[in-house]
């Protein structure tokens, strides 16, 4: 009998962003194994071109699979938007791949009253339509609103998630949603819910934010509960992570993602 | 006889910021050809670790040496901090290279009154202590005080140049360098120049900034004259721009760091 179950489950990002996956992962299936992979020496994907997002989308891929992981959770929504195909494709039948798109959009429409949904990412993420489609798909009555908030990222990676100027610049990026009248604002980049608290102080208080690692973290458990493949071990999982530079800040930075302690973490070279 | 004068200026940048050296080159000396090339792909450098930073240094060196350069211009803050001696040793004794430390380094200490200077720039700059040695070399009395601005380069690339949260932003950086009575700001990062204005009217009024990249144009100038190698013609020059990925938004953001229209730019691939 070939058991997968003990097989981790790959998780791969941009950079380290994707630990906010990792910290939903690990509360839903707290006994799963997890190899992690953040591409930090190429960091960020959200403002390159789809073109080069999918050639590194292409060597992330192949990180994981050397570590004969069951499946592959793409936690970056950059990669999600306009190359989970070039993972599914890599990875081949036997590897299921989950992105976070399909999560996301599901619980924002569960989440609609109005059905005026507002999505916020990278220029990428926004630029792809990816989320408008899928919700689309979901619910063809849905309003999607996007809006890119590229100054997000390096606002969550500083840590000002409390500052006077981060208020100032979600305000201006959510002005327009509010004005849209959205009762759902989905966060559609992993650095996002670091900044969950300015957000929700900004929109009415009636609009639900949806965190798309946390709808993806439920998903995962879900697909694995139904494919038989949950890991039955009670111990603490071996928890891998692998990134392709140490660039500086790393420890504190990863460990404000994941909200906990990191580890030891290897480089992986090479790739670039 | 070998007349080398009619080759191309090589100048090289982690994306698009050093189009602001560009910019000051074109002013110094209006009559060079330049080939440029920005790593747009693999941007930003300055918060990665200085073994990747010299990785990609030694690729983008070879990219201008493809195009028969008779100097090399290291518009990059932090390659100039950290992967110097790389680009010097690829390109051989007999290509010229010039990096931005030097000619902002001796350009502040000639500023500077009350021997105090303050450095702003990227994480790799400022921790390299790049601009403090160049300047301790050059006046041993002289007190550098650096200060790392992680969210400049970002908040340049979205031209908020005259924002609320800008200037809030900018407060909270400068303030030590304001406590520290520093008389001399140096501009160490290619982006930086782009927010002069807000800079400027948070110091005290008396505060010289030096724009590192307008200080390298000078001393390129310099340089070729005293080689004889500076080109006679009085043609307008050939410029050539090169990047590793056309990203979002590159033409606006691009002209807005050249202050000039850019042309056709051309794409790299298999760099990473």
């Amino acid at each position: 009998m070939n058991d997968r179950t003990a097989q981790p489950i790959g998780v791969f990002d941009s950079g380290i962003g994707g630990l906010t996956v990792v910290r939903s992962l690990l509360r839903h299936l707290p006994h799963e194994n997890i190899v992690y992979f953040g591409d930090t020496a190429r960091v960020p994907y959200g403002s390159k071109s789809p073109q080069v997002v999918r050639e590194y989308t292409l060597q992330d891929t192949d990180v994981l699979l050397k570590h004969n992981v069951k499946m592959i959770v793409v936690a970056c929504n950059t990669v999600s938007a306009v190359a989970l195909d070039v993972v599914q494709k890599r990875a081949g039948a036997g590897t299921p791949v989950m992105g976070v798109i399909l999560p996301g959009a599901t619980a924002a429409v569960a989440a609609t009253r109005n059905k005026r949904i507002g999505i916020i990412g990278t220029q990428g993420t926004i630029a792809s339509r990816s989320y408008t489609n899928a919700i689309r798909e979901l619910d063809p009555a849905v309003e999607v609103f996007g809006q890119a908030c590229p100054l997000f990222v390096p606002l969550a990676e500083e840590g000002w998630t409390d500052h006077k100027a981060t208020e100032l610049i979600a305000r201006e990026y959510l002005h327009p949603l509010v004005q849209q009248k959205v009762d759902t604002v989905v966060l559609a980049c992993t650095h996002y819910p670091i900044l969950s608290e300015v957000i929700q102080r900004i929109v009415p208080p009636a609009v639900r934010l949806i965190d798309s690692g946390e709808a993806t973290g439920h998903a995962v458990a879900e697909l694995l509960g139904r494919s038989g493949e949950l890991n039955p071990s009670t111990l603490a999982p071996n928890l891998q992570f692998f990134v392709s530079d140490i660039p500086y800040k790393f420890t504190e930075v990863g460990e404000r993602f994941l909200g906990a302690r990191l580890g030891r973490v290897q480089r992986v070279g090479g790739l670039g």
